[in-house]
């Protein structure tokens, strides 16, 4: 069944995280078609993946139907569906449900996982970039354990209690302080027959400080607090890769562990068709000018991380996370009206809401444009934050409250293993 | 790693619904050691599958840690793994992870989906007896509908709209009455593009009455209300096939579908090396005596859906729900220590508080000991009984919250194919 073609020109958007979504919520009401599409019927609020897959919360907490996200719009028109490659020159996209056609494109299909080309590490790492990605790295945490159960061999023991983290940004840094929490308040408790002192979790940074896109204030108590926690920090190492067992770095170092988790990079999420070199910016990301236009192209534009405009203010483009994206989708709905109307666009100009991250219960850090604070106030800010900027009501009260739950009684009650991941333990009996 | 033995007894426990759960709560702090095994490290709220199925509540919340059962009890053991073989003579199991010794056995392993031997309807019927395969079948009925999108052919989008349940007893009238609810509440604003009102609920009972284990009056009722919500109910219809597409049953009846799910009827999950005929009962289940034990095992026990107890007042055994679980995992507590203490035995009675079933919003039918009642306080009571019941003080309050929300809104957040089920609707085109 074809989409219907109406009277207005018709705005293709791909992808509904939260460029996606803002742009869609300015075409309301507007003189416009507007068919959305994404390969998840759900948008997903990528800054809390780090609690679903230690347990914190609930999956569906953090997802939200797109299809709720148009109901009552007019002329708005969501398919589940994987766009696989792009035909400018006929204003046609290809996809896993057959060919749509566009007045206006807008591509807003983020980010994946950035292993730099190394394939090794590819194949055993784990990323956390989706719903399900968290759910197999939730899942695998805790076979881990299960499996370190029912070996007498204190090194597969240990290595299958060892977590590596590769990457000190938000991501890495969250990820490393919830584990250190579980190490100290749910293990001993879960595995008393286990010595889950042993537990170890390393954070490994390529550069010289953590959260390198912060304060250095921000960076240093960050480090500090993961330090409170437990966690080794190795600063200045890069992993160089991964066999399933040993993680091999550009120092002496190594580490024997089941778990690596890659946190090191995002690229953008191109599409064939427009994916030539000389559209592709830093972080193989689309370039696009001041009205999120990528170059040559008219009426197409790229939003959120996969754009990179890049400005006096933000020569390598702007930072790939929530604000960019929505500040970009809501400017661009604007313009497109213009557009459509013949009026001359408007450039983006992003507003710096500035950025925080947490490690761990009362403990958090954030730069807002003219002040920096950490601690206490710091993670409050931090959970108000995210609470207000998280989709749906009820995904706000659950999550809320899963939060009050897991304070209250340092606990964290998601810890199951719904689906197993089934990793090959065999690697680790020689 | 061996469980450690220690100078009491063992009592392994092969799993951890709600049998083995209660008798585990028994054990505590008595003078035995206790090896809790399951397959999943999660306790299932089994009778609220149906919502996650629907969109009505995430799976985490009906699903409980086993470990944190057992937090805080000394000479506690959980493992997870699956039973491949008892080995009464030796007083052995043979498990997944090995093989553990026991001095008294108690199997609480529950009930599986009973398809009768009919390979056909195995392959292609989908059944709700465990968390994925509830999510499974969320995924695939919102696939349908995305599917129903992509085809100008009715016949083909009509069959993905026909959802065919097949039994009208507590799970095939609740799972059916959220499916109409759905249609009714939500179809119509997802898919704006889609005639909904041609989506079809089909409640196909193979007796003469729907909840036959209930009052004829909460059949009549339950009846009533479905017919209200536009659920067809087929009565006196055995279903004999279903190939994927075309749904074959006793009379001239047939159902294009892609949906069929099989309600029909459940057995004792009986585990190899104690599944000889004479140990057997009706229903593929353990007979045991008015102690839960096993006809000709002083040391082996079974509690719940996979125990018969043949009584005067139950001369089939207790029905296969949470009551007769519980009460005889506490009893069968309370008998172990008696057991151990060279004390005589005491037979079980079964408590019978009485059955419901919910419909809808403000719809359902209890029969409680001396007093039956239909429509809305029946509704308050059934869901009040479920929270009560229900494992987890976080999980009462997420389920409460979301049921809270539900009502207000007439709303289900939870639509999200968070892993396609990826059915293959190949043979709808012809």
């Amino acid at each position: 069944m074809n989409i219907p073609r109406s009277n207005n020109p018709r705005v293709v958007i791909i992808g509904g995280g939260f460029g996606g979504i803002s742009l869609a919520q300015k075409l309301r009401k507007q003189e416009v078609q507007v068919v959305l599409l994404d390969k998840n019927n759900y948008h997903t609020f990528q800054p809390l993946l780090y609690q679903v897959s230690t347990g914190g919360l609930e999956p569906d907490s953090i997802a939200y139907p797109l299809r709720k996200v148009l109901i009552g719009y007019d002329n708005f028109f969501f398919r589940l569906a994987e766009v696989t490659e792009i035909l400018p020159n006929k204003q046609l996209l290809k996809t896993t449900i057959g060919e749509i056609s566009y007045d206006y494109l807008v591509v807003a299909t983020g980010s994946e996982t950035n292993f730099f080309g190394n394939t090794e590490l590819e194949q055993h790492a784990m990323a956390m970039k989706s719903i399900p990605q968290s759910l197999n790295l939730r899942s695998l945490i805790l076979e881990n354990f299960e499996q370190a159960l029912l070996t007498d061999e204190y090194h597969e023991r240990d290595a299958l209690m060892n977590f590596v983290i590769v990457g000190g940004g938000p991501t890495g840094v969250e990820l490393a302080g919830a584990l250190a929490e579980i190490k100290k308040g749910i293990l001993p408790k879960d595995y008393p027959d286990l010595d889950t002192r042993r537990a170890q979790i390393n954070l490994v940074q390529g550069g010289d400080r953590l959260l390198d896109a912060m304060s250095e204030k921000a960076s240093e108590k960050a480090e500090k607090f993961l330090e409170d926690l437990g966690v080794q920090v190795w600063k200045n190492v890069r992993v160089t890769g991964y066999d399933g067992k040993t993680v091999r770095t550009k120092t002496d170092l190594v580490f024997e562990t089941a778990t690596l988790i890659w946190a090191a990079g995002v690229k953008g999420a191109t599409i064939k068709g427009l994916d030539a070199k000389e559209l592709i910016a830093g972080g193989n990301r689309l370039s696009v000018n001041e009205f999120n236009q990528v170059i040559g192209f008219p009426n197409i534009f790229a939003i959120g991380d996969i754009a990179c405009m890049q400005t006096e203010e933000a020569p390598r483009g702007h930072p790939m996370m929530a604000q960019p994206a929505i500040q970009q989708g809501r400017k661009l709905g604007e313009n497109l009206i213009r557009l459509i109307n013949g009026k001359p666009l408007e450039p983006f100009i992003y507003k710096d809401k500035g950025s925080m991250a947490t490690v761990g219960r009362n403990k958090a850090v954030c730069d807002l444009k003219n002040i920096r604070f950490q601690g206490v106030f710091a993670w409050f800010v931090w959970m108000f934050v995210h609470l207000f900027f998280l989709i749906g009501f009820r995904n706000r009260v659950v999550v809320f409250v899963n939060w009050v739950y897991n304070y209250i009684r340092f606990d964290r009650e998601a810890r199951l293993i719904i689906r197993p991941f089934k990793r090959n333990y065999d690697q680790f009996r020689d």
